[in-house]
């Protein structure tokens, strides 16, 4: 049982990351207004939010800069349009996938930049190109976190050659991704104890982005942070792929440090988020979602059965299960 | 850290309460057709649910039956227009309310009735009533469970007492329940392990009821069952009061019991309860739901909130905060 002391008092080491735009992104293909962005970039000040993720450093040659938004992209200028020399407390951050981004050419030095932390998205079998992008931001002179995806569906043994792997790096933040919502908390406690486990013993911050395919992304930060976890992804209402991720009024309700604050998150949800929902915008709780979860698959027929209007859930279920 | 067999076998004490018609019949008034009634019956069944709760033992003294639908009222024949003798493996169950329940009359003998469970509701200044009806219900034949609601906001010591009383009823099941949706898990281990400790000095069962207004119903609910509370409750797409209650479909999906089965639940929610949506019934989390909860407040005025059709939230957080 945690200690109850842990419930009124709070660990400075918390850090609260917004990834509305880069996770929310995957269901608007990163179509954000820039009064949006600016909005939400005040608010996250406001609030005492930690650091703000712009969006990916896709590459330009595999994804045509005609069919996505800017924040898929996040050009310094276009940053910059939004932040300016971004002299705040608030650090940027921008997600780079393994194999999706030209990250030798496309990160500049950070003495040039206006971004602080380059988070690294990596699968497994991935982990030499990883470890290379880390070294190259490492290098240039970044903050580097380190997302190892979809471990729902890894092997332990191998989860574990990663960690020791990334430990030898110069990574400073390792991430639990539950990629599939998967994940019940009895499993997450477990799960954040090896990662914990490996962070001392190579002086690494552990991290936790969550998604809400059982209703559980809220639930599962919490056990996350009471286990030792630090860094804590949310998204505002909860904007992300398919079910959505860790809901940030939930979050930022639930730590005691003074220098979070609710209120101007429920303010940006009043002003932009609900408008995005009526312009058709769909993610969030769903059983579809919820079924994908279950059979702790990844959510892409989830997301196709959202698109195509669907309501057939029984037919769904059927289909899916037939996959497994 | 709960034991790692426990998350792939199962306990067969485990009990699932079906509380839809109950806790859902107070967003529609309890006016449900009986075509859904006895649809939602027949999934039960097949879904291997334990008990189904029809609705409240209303006294038809205080509450007008023109205004609410049959299933505030539970009438004997209106049950068994619906499940004729209840020749199965499902449990029927009524709720019944201190204060609002004319119980000495309108509760008949078991042996003259198809109900198998009376659910006495209390808070915690009408225990003396509670234990009558208990005692009352007890008599005439019946399984009795009892909630003690609102309990987030009341002092240990009252709720210890509460406890030591009921233990000295011949009441089967105490219910915790977290009636504002203000609880997160680490409060419900030990609120959990509190209720325990009182259930094997006299040999009850412990159940819980939770509430979703910070997307913790289902969280809750697990937690709880995996401290040692037996019996669970859940309704389907969560329906219920304000932001509704754990979901069946994640609650089934969850439980590892082979006479569990998801399926039917999935069929009813697609057939059924999407289209109470269509018609305009409005329940599930939502900002103004996640406030009262994270404030601990009856969720009174979030519910007029929304009956109201206002989405000012940030308007309505000022209003509570100052009422607080």
């Amino acid at each position: 049982m945690k200690e109850i002391s842990k419930l009124m008092t709070y660990r400075d080491s918390i850090k609260v990351i917004d990834a509305t735009l880069r996770d929310g992104g995957l269901v608007n293909d990163f179509f954000f207004d820039d009064s949006f962005v600016r909005a939400l970039y005040l608010a996250n000040i406001k609030a005492g939010v930690d650091y703000m993720e712009f969006g990916y450093k896709g590459d330009k040659e595999m994804f045509d800069p005609e069919k996505f938004g800017k924040w898929k992209f996040c050009d310094e200028a276009d940053i910059r349009n939004i932040v300016g020399d971004n002299d705040t407390d608030l650090k940027i951050a921008v997600m780079a996938d393994v194999g999706r981004c030209s990250y030798k050419q496309d990160i500049i030095p950070r003495d040039e930049s206006v971004i602080d932390l380059i988070r690294v998205a990596t699968y497994l079998n991935q982990m030499p190109t990883a470890v290379d992008m880390i070294e190259d931001a490492k290098n240039k002179g970044y903050e580097v976190s380190c997302n190892i995806m979809a471990i729902s569906a890894a092997q332990e043994a191998d989860v574990k050659t990663a960690l020791e792997i990334l430990g030898q790096t110069p990574v400073d933040v390792i991430y639990i991704v539950d990629s599939f919502g998967a994940l019940y908390p009895e499993q997450m406690q477990r799960i954040a104890a090896l990662y914990v486990e490996y962070a001392e013993k190579y002086g690494k911050k552990i991290g936790i982005h969550a998604h809400n395919n059982q209703q559980l992304a809220f639930a599962n930060t919490i056990e996350a942070a009471g286990d030792g976890v630090d860094w804590l992804d949310a998204t505002y209402a909860a904007m992300g792929r398919g079910a959505g991720n860790c809901a940030m009024e939930l979050l930022l309700g639930f730590l005691k440090n003074p220098k979070y604050n609710v209120f101007p998150v429920i303010k940006f949800i009043e002003q932009h988020i609900n408008k995005l929902r009526e312009e058709g915008m769909v993610w969030g709780y769903d059983l579809q979602y919820l079924m994908t979860g279950l059979l702790n698959q990844h959510p892409r027929t989830a997301i196709a059965f959202t698109k195509d209007g669907r309501s057939d859930y029984a037919e769904f279920y059927k289909e899916i299960v037939a996959m497994d």
